[in-house]
């Protein structure tokens, strides 16, 4: 205990992960990880500010604040940092207007945003969604563009599900990139605007939190 | 004219391609390129030794040979260097029992291949059967083995088909490279070795080829 109370001498936030940390996607929305439900109410208890910070990009924060709450997490949508939200922030500030290739559950957190006559596009973890006839479509979407724009929710391998491991985000990234010769812009971790972003909204300094 | 006879000089043997130079695809197989049909039985009048060397990797070599004299051409089998035969070579000289990600049109080309069990993934133009379920299966096939082998048909970009751009099998190697994080082994254009197979069946050294 020592070594930890010299470790979070100076600590005012933690910026927690969601999906592994807190629970395992599964059956029926998934499990809390063991002890995680009393270490969250600990953590807000103590007096440190606490900030969920996911790549989740299958979900709205809305279905995952309610997934959360489900299984006994105490939290509101407006203490999650997320990709899709700041995805849109970045698109309103330079006037893009993105072809999405996401996630079914995902498109709601864009209805503010103009997706017609797109000049980029926003690639998230489609799963099912990643089928031949949408990839193309967003490929051509890009060679359409005269200085194509592709930007990613975060750029993960792979994760694993109850069906064993499936390809995430980053892996349909690199697709796309090398056919069209072009570096995507990744929103989410582990791009350092995302977490700026995420202690700005907790009110810390990088070296205060955890 | 001159200029040409210059180039020629010493030339025994020549390589063509096949897709995007003797023909197009598209409707009903596709349509030979102007001027191809009588180039090609010109170039085997002439006394030169021809071979035809295609990255085709959705047909097997009797359908791509059946479609060519459908639209005109005179070739037979024995005379196609393509990826799907020189891959078998190779599997059968080291051991390897793949797991296909390939078109169904491919699969007659590794009817002698020992597919139980897999110990490594090929990967060609899938086209439709690029889905994510069969990415999925081809990446976990990967994640199984102590060492990945990955054997990629090719590593085109892209193509062009009458309904648009179309990614290549180069695009979702990148992929499963990037999962992984291991690289692929190439069979096809522009593998060396695949060059030098071709010419050692056309009989001719690289520099009396064109």
């Amino acid at each position: 205990m020592a070594a930890w109370r010299e470790r979070l001498a100076g600590v005012r936030g933690v910026l927690l992960d969601i999906s592994g940390v807190l629970y395992d996607g599964g059956e029926g929305g998934g499990t809390p990880i063991a002890g995680s439900v009393e270490a969250v109410a600990r953590l807000k208890r103590s007096g440190l500010k606490v900030r969920f910070c996911t790549n989740e990009s299958q979900k709205s924060r809305r279905e995952l604040v309610q997934l959360l709450r489900r299984l006994g997490f105490h939290l509101s949508e407006g203490e999650v940092t997320a990709p899709a939200p700041a995805a849109c922030q970045l698109l309103r500030a330079r006037g893009l207007r993105p072809h999405l290739l996401v996630h079914d559950g995902l498109r709601s957190e864009f209805h503010q945003v103009d997706t017609s006559n797109p000049n980029c596009v926003v690639i998230a973890d489609a799963a099912e969604g990643f089928s031949f006839q949408n990839m193309n479509k967003a490929f051509q979407v890009l060679m359409e563009l005269e200085t194509p724009v592709l930007i990613s929710l975060g750029k993960g391998r792979y994760y694993k599900e109850a069906a064993g491991l499936m390809l995430d985000v980053g892996a349909y990234t690199k697709a796309l990139e090398y056919a069209c010769g072009i570096e995507a812009e990744v929103v989410g971790k582990p791009s350092p605007e995302f977490f700026k972003s995420a202690l700005q909204e907790l009110g810390v300094d990088a070296h205060q939190a955890q």
